[in-house]
């Protein structure tokens, strides 16, 4: 998918909601657990329910994982079951992968031809030749962690490199890696103010914020600072909306929290204009 | 396993060597293409031609993912072979993983506890939360990217942050994680004169160091300024060892490129004492 897809998405539906698919059977609803592969129904059931309210979904690898190849079983059946059904829908792998060039072009090779995920998340520690395999896939989106959520970004992102913060450093040296067009960069939104100067470094490039309900973000703020003239914001949520009931009506009151969350999106879209 | 145990069976077979099992379709015998599991039967025979001569074992993760289900069933029969036949060795998944608190305890379930990884490395960028979910399990050893054999590691790690370079900031930031004593380090041998100024800060911890043979690091040069009294090396050899024929006799061929390594730790463990 190209970035002008989405921007088009994001007017259609009004909304720049990403909602994260962090499947835990210890989470989902009890009476998906007799179902045959219980991960993927509550998937389907959720994408069902709220498609319309989104512009994209980002699995969390580690999820899936976690329970070894039945979890990727039920990963491939999600990407295929979105790309069949709703192509139009931004898929993200939340991965957090990056290690050495010829490592990294197998995980490419994973995520974006095999999977057929529109983009990746990426960990910036490697450098150059951990990232580079991956931007060179055209249309496919490589959303490397600048600054993220977690009290643990205080330990090394947000301390000084030279003159910038570690995670400033992130994006400006990011930026000059071959196939820079096609990155995106998480930023956490438990840290809003930060935006400010992010834009500065990045004006333009999307940005995927998590954090924002469980977590602790706000939706205004994240607006306030990080809107560009073509949106450039995806904010995604997950336990907030996916686990909003564990009853039999959960994918309803899932479709309650992301209608929630679309409808202050729009009001920010409409202030855009 | 325990590190008392890792280094009784370094003196035990007068080695410290860790083959990568980096695993690659288009790199092994075609005439292993033929078999069901042609990455198993690769992984099982080199195994079983090398266990005499290394301690431990690294499958790269990505080289598995790449290969979706049937890459995890190929990891997951190669784990279970190793517990099973070789219980002695000391196992790695070489995952470079890392996200908030209760994604990274999903990993760390899925790599310690069902597929019984001994250890798995850790990219550090998201920090405490991030690293401090694997470093809970007991005799299981969490291997920190400190400074990587990559051109990409001059990117970030080698920067100065404060007074330090960050992969020095990563070494004495970590040191305070609880569960720290679980905690073990990457560090590429392409840059072993580092590895004085690393031991200042981590005397004793156990480095894994790749980038000895196809990546132009120096064993010798490695032992000098790495080697602790309790050896504290696991120095790793990949591609320059399971891909040393692609012929019928490539196990044979493997052994032999382990044996040479071998003996040459050997002779670094004798002047030891």
């Amino acid at each position: 998918m190209t970035t002008q897809d989405l921007i088009e998405q994001i007017h259609k539906k009004k909304s720049f909601l990403c909602i994260g698919l962090d499947t835990d059977l210890d989470k989902i609803p009890s009476h998906l657990l007799n179902e045959e592969d219980p991960i993927f129904s509550f998937n389907k059931a959720i994408i069902d329910a709220t498609h319309h309210l989104c512009v994209a979904y980002k699995p969390n690898i580690a999820f899936y994982e976690a329970y070894g190849i039945k979890g990727w079983q039920a990963l491939e059946k999600t990407i295929d079951y979105l790309n069949k059904h709703y192509p139009e829908q931004f898929t993200i792998a939340d991965a957090k992968r990056g290690d050495i060039g010829n490592t990294s072009a197998r995980y490419a090779k994973a995520f974006f031809e095999d999977l057929a995920f529109d983009s990746i998340t990426i960990a910036p520690y490697m450098g150059k030749d951990s990232v580079e395999p991956f931007l060179s896939f055209k249309n496919k989106h490589t959303i490397l962690l600048a600054l993220t959520s977690n009290v643990g970004a205080f330990d090394f992102q947000t301390k000084k490199v030279g003159g910038n913060e570690l995670y400033k450093e992130v994006l400006e040296v990011s930026k000059t890696y071959e196939g820079a067009e096609n990155l995106m960069y998480v930023v956490g939104a438990t840290k809003a103010e930060y935006l400010s100067e992010i834009r500065e470094i990045v004006p333009k490039s999307f940005l995927l914020v998590p954090g924002v309900g469980a977590q602790g973000g706000s939706l205004k703020e994240v607006c306030k600072y990080g809107m560009t003239k073509e949106v450039g914001l995806l904010v995604n949520s997950s336990r907030g909306i996916i686990y909003a009931s564990d009853g039999k009506e959960f994918a309803i009151a899932a479709q309650k929290k992301a209608e929630e969350l679309q409808m202050q999106m729009q009001e920010e879209l409409n202030n855009l204009k």
